[in-house]
């Protein structure tokens, strides 16, 4: 139990198309709440990149979002602005997965390697890593790790599962992608204290199976808090 | 464990205040699938009553967002418009709240006793009870099952934690609500196999205790179907 330990969330928006992936936020709260943390949620406070409709996977034309706003669905309202996130408040960081850490928290989804990632994510990110405190990255939530991370010399062992593509990518951004074959396993860099776990990479995963991954990468980030 | 068994879920959009309340529906399902359970989740393919700014918990003006469309956030494009479901299919239903049931499935929020329910939920629903078989009601859908089975003749034994203003309007249906004081807590009505538990009618409810809550109330539903 990790009782008084307190934990940033980073939420991309809600819905795994366009926004943070629900299921991946509802159980990192879940599991935090669980081994005794305290949580406080952040979110830029800006128009997603584009919204998508959820049963057809097509992008809506002319429909704006917010992220803090469409976040605050699965904060229930308690979430902050991250531009009022100090990260010195923070014994450790989390950041659930979606397409909108790919495409509202940098450009991997559009631009791969040579994407940007937005400025006040970046700090906030970084400030975790100067200051050794854990950071737990979940599904495609890594590939941002390794944009933050390359030309750093650091080279991250993480993992998003088994995709080609992707793990490819990561190699080329200087990261240590590793192979799992399951949503509920975990991969640990001991030295920058990342934790991460594949969950809705693998897109048919049973949910009991990445609540597993998602439990457990809890577990490594309050371990080093 | 309750291998092979088919358990509908219906969810009423995506978001506490407008919808389905994310985290109950989440846990619903991680819940049936730790349990065993065969999944299909269905939602009304028409518009919310209306759209609600999570962030400052007031109506958006002019915004308009399809039920369905929206609950297909949750459940990652793999739902069915509650026209196409045949009850038949299935052993079990379970309802997570969030005043999209009491806002969309039926008009309880603006309301009360006087409310009228959707005519496609109002025939799945009692298809259910018909046939014998179990539903779990959580948070607020409970007062949807008051409506269903009012001047039925019967007095369904059922608990939205202890708020006093649903109590008394519960009572005035003809239902037999019972006072709880932890999300924690289930209520089972033996008689009409409905289990309800309060969820997050405690508004500050922890997350792990909501989860207790629901997976005993999966528990006694399965246990029954």
């Amino acid at each position: 139990m990790a009782k008084g330990l307190n934990v940033a969330v980073l939420l991309a928006g809600c819905g795994h198309l366009d926004g943070a992936e629900i299921r991946e936020s509802v159980l990192t709260l879940l599991a935090l709440d669980q081994q005794g943390a305290n949580v406080q949620c952040f979110a830029l406070d800006r128009d997603q990149h584009h919204v998508v409709n959820h049963l057809t996977g097509q992008a809506v034309e002319g429909q704006h979002r917010n992220i803090l706003e469409e976040a605050a669905r699965i904060a229930r309202g308690k979430i902050l602005p991250l531009s009022e996130a100090d990260p010195k408040a923070f014994d450790a960081l989390v950041m659930p997965g979606g397409y909108g850490v790919a495409k509202n928290h940098c450009g991997f989804a559009f631009n791969g390697i040579g994407a940007d990632v937005a400025p006040e994510v970046l700090h906030f990110v970084k400030a975790f890593f100067e200051a050794k405190k854990p950071i737990g990255a979940i599904c495609i939530a890594p590939a941002l790790i390794a944009l933050i991370l390359k030309n750093t010399g650091q080279s991250a062992a993480l993992t998003i599962g088994n995709d080609k593509g992707t793990t490819a990518a990561l190699k080329a951004l200087g990261a240590d992608p590793q192979d799992r074959d399951t949503a509920r396993d975990v991969v640990v860099d001991e030295a920058l204290k990342l934790v991460t776990t594949p969950a809705y990479m693998f897109d048919d995963a049973r949910l009991s199976d990445v609540f597993v991954g998602i439990e457990r990468a809890v577990a490594e980030v309050l371990k080093r808090a």
